[in-house]
């Protein structure tokens, strides 16, 4: 019998194509060539094969995007090694369907319910993080202190949505690198250090 | 009976919570208290019925948003006015389930067929619509020649989808400012005659 790993490997890759309520331990175990009864002795309940799924996908986005931007130097360098590994994970296809995260938080918004909240949570955990970066980058001088962290947030997030929308709805991945482009020109743009070529617009002349 | 407007009127709203694959001929019938037959002899099929409110709900947003752009002079105010409007659009919960089209988009990007064509045919016309503007804009002196309008409409596109994504999953209205007021800041950076804040970034000192 499959580890539990293994049937959550593939049960990711399925609901990010076909939705969170595409899932059901019956299809998982034909798609695996499994036993219902086997799927079901791991995992109960459809409930909780989505909501092991999703806790699987965001393992996935914290060792694809969080942890490289962990391995750079707090502040700055942090914030924009993110950009880049989100970037780098919409472009390497780690999921069938694309962002697992930004399929399910259009599938599940008007379905109340635990799944709806632990989607909503991971969400959270997200844009909290981007948000903790940007403050910890004010703190360093990185960033301008007028900088407001959760609007910042809200641009870059929105950023590598609409570069996985382009991509998978519209088959155009050029979102990808006008997303990483203005990912770095955001962080720029709010430099306490700006670079010259940030520092007044293009085409200016003082 | 009830007119096929005044059915699609109903369906556009379901669909905006339940998405597209939740509608259905049945459904829908129960809802609006009438026989199945009736709205069957007005739709033929689900994929009838799919396609038709897919087209009612982009009629609703050339109302909401586009049509409120083209009442503003050509170039930079009509872009301006855009983003106002999709912002109001948000704000005053047009739909049921928040942006219809982004709903549409993120649950049909991995169904190949002619609903998933039909639905990146109405965005496709959106971000046309946002790029040849923005190219009137530069033609216009408005934007400065250097703007790159591919690049320029995925960012303004992002900020709507975002919105909608933080008011649908989070609860959360405050991006519909957030959004807002990047677009507006977004116009202003990429001005051929720039405003005075937005001409050298805050906190320089030249």
């Amino acid at each position: 019998m499959r580890s539990r790993s293994a049937i959550l490997e593939r049960s990711v890759q399925l609901a990010s194509r076909d939705g969170m309520e595409g899932l059901s331990i019956g299809s998982l175990a034909d798609d695996l060539g499994l036993h219902k009864s086997s799927v079901h002795a791991l995992f109960g309940s459809k409930d909780e094969l989505q909501l092991a799924t999703l806790a699987q996908a965001r393992e996935i986005l914290l060792s694809h995007v969080v942890a490289p931007g962990l391995a750079s130097d707090p502040g700055l360098p942090r914030l924009r090694r993110i950009g880049d590994a989100w970037c780098d994970y919409l472009a390497a296809e780690v999921f069938l369907g694309g962002c697992f995260l930004c399929a399910a938080s259009a599938e599940m918004d008007g379905r109340p319910g635990p799944l709806r909240d632990a989607v909503a949570a991971v969400m959270g955990e997200w844009i909290g993080l981007l948000s903790a970066n940007i403050r910890n980058a004010i703190e360093r001088g990185g960033l301008r202190a007028d900088t407001d962290p959760a609007a910042m947030a809200f641009r870059l997030n929105a950023l590598g949505m609409a570069a996985n929308w382009q991509k998978q709805l519209m088959d155009d991945p050029s979102g990808i690198e006008n997303a990483r482009a203005a990912w770095r020109k955001e962080l720029e743009m709010h430099s306490a250090r700006p670079a010259p070529e940030a520092r007044v617009p293009h085409g200016h002349v003082a």
